[in-house]
């Protein structure tokens, strides 16, 4: 029997990137909700270095970060390949999803905190913005034409970003400025997989929101 | 006829790891030193997204991020095994790697920059030292009692740390603190690898203290 345990919160991009991939395979799993407040003595046994979610434990062994998480998915589980096959196409899915992982700080500074904080937050994903929009220029999705794990590890940008806006008020994507990464990001929202996978957005705006209103 | 290139800089932990890989896999490459205060325009072109060293240029399609880079020459070219065979252990070491990477800035702000960036650098690298030095307590070596490709990407704690040590005068491992870690390091010097691979430790003190004396 496959012991497939991942200990996650609900709202946070890094744990669907993992649960994608699982789904994606077709591993069953048993799916334990964390509480940042008071931490599972499992979750800090089990990633003691970071005592962060996501951690996937198989047969009693935890495995940390959600990179780390999806790349042993895909080596360790029959199933389609999460990560595309060409090496270089590989590389590639790494680089944006190394990219995207850097960049979830600077996310959460712009929209949910204040100050110089946010200010610096903003300045930064208005750069990442800038970056997106000029790859996507010429092409539909990141790696090799076909939406794929860099488009996985994108959530947060094609999903999670717009929700943020929406409940903060702060507004750096209109339908004038971006309009390639928009392009793409409007592809991203009516993909069957982002539909099926990630959270109901009024969930998570009624969430985001709640949280904005107490920082 | 391969065709590989390395843009690089002599002195930097994050391209030797990758010289280290394509050495153990044997590869003939082109090494171009690079110069950050005038970066080349292939530079340039190759990393458009981070303009940063080390950048593989693999019949001339650029590949950016030590970690990527490494994955990359794994997948590649033939030779000896980069990453360890077993997924799970292949997960531990990615951990590793991508913890090492995280922790440069730290280093570099604790040895080269004054004030408070380096109080910040100096509280994370010592919490980087305890959590090294607790990971290291019942084992050799990061993953599965073998020297490998945590060990490879630990080059800049295994190796720079001390010279940068040294050539600041700033003192966080001493004989007596971190005792596991310097264990450790002390088999990691002494590793046939180690010396064949990285920069003479004469050269790299020299420069080390030449940019610190201006800093």
């Amino acid at each position: 029997m496959v012991d497939v345990k991942l200990l996650g919160l609900w709202y946070s991009p890094a744990c669907h990137k993992v649960e994608w991939a699982l789904k994606l395979k077709g591993v069953k799993y048993e799916y334990i909700e964390e509480n940042l407040q008071n931490k599972s003595p499992l979750l800090l046994e089990s990633n003691p270095v970071h005592k962060k979610i996501p951690v996937l434990i198989h047969n009693g062994k935890p495995i940390c970060e959600s990179s780390v998480i999806a790349e042993y998915i895909d080596e360790t589980f029959e199933g389609p390949f999460i990560l595309p096959k060409d090496p270089y196409d590989r590389a590639i899915a790494r680089f944006w999803d190394k990219f995207f992982d850097n960049k979830m700080g600077a996310v959460v500074n712009t929209f949910l905190h204040k100050g110089e904080e946010q200010e610096k937050g903003k300045e930064e994903v208005c750069e990442m913005l800038k970056i997106l929009d000029n790859e996507l220029k010429d092409k539909k999705f990141f790696v090799a034409d076909k939406f794929g794990y860099a488009d996985m590890a994108a959530n947060f940008v094609g999903y999670w970003l717009g929700v943020f806006q929406d409940a903060s008020g702060v507004e750096l994507v209109t339908s004038e400025n971006f309009s390639n990464f928009c392009a793409w990001r409007d592809v991203y929202v009516k993909c069957s997989q982002v539909k099926e996978y990630l959270p109901p957005r009024n969930d998570l705006l009624a969430f985001i929101q709640a949280y904005a209103s107490k920082a």
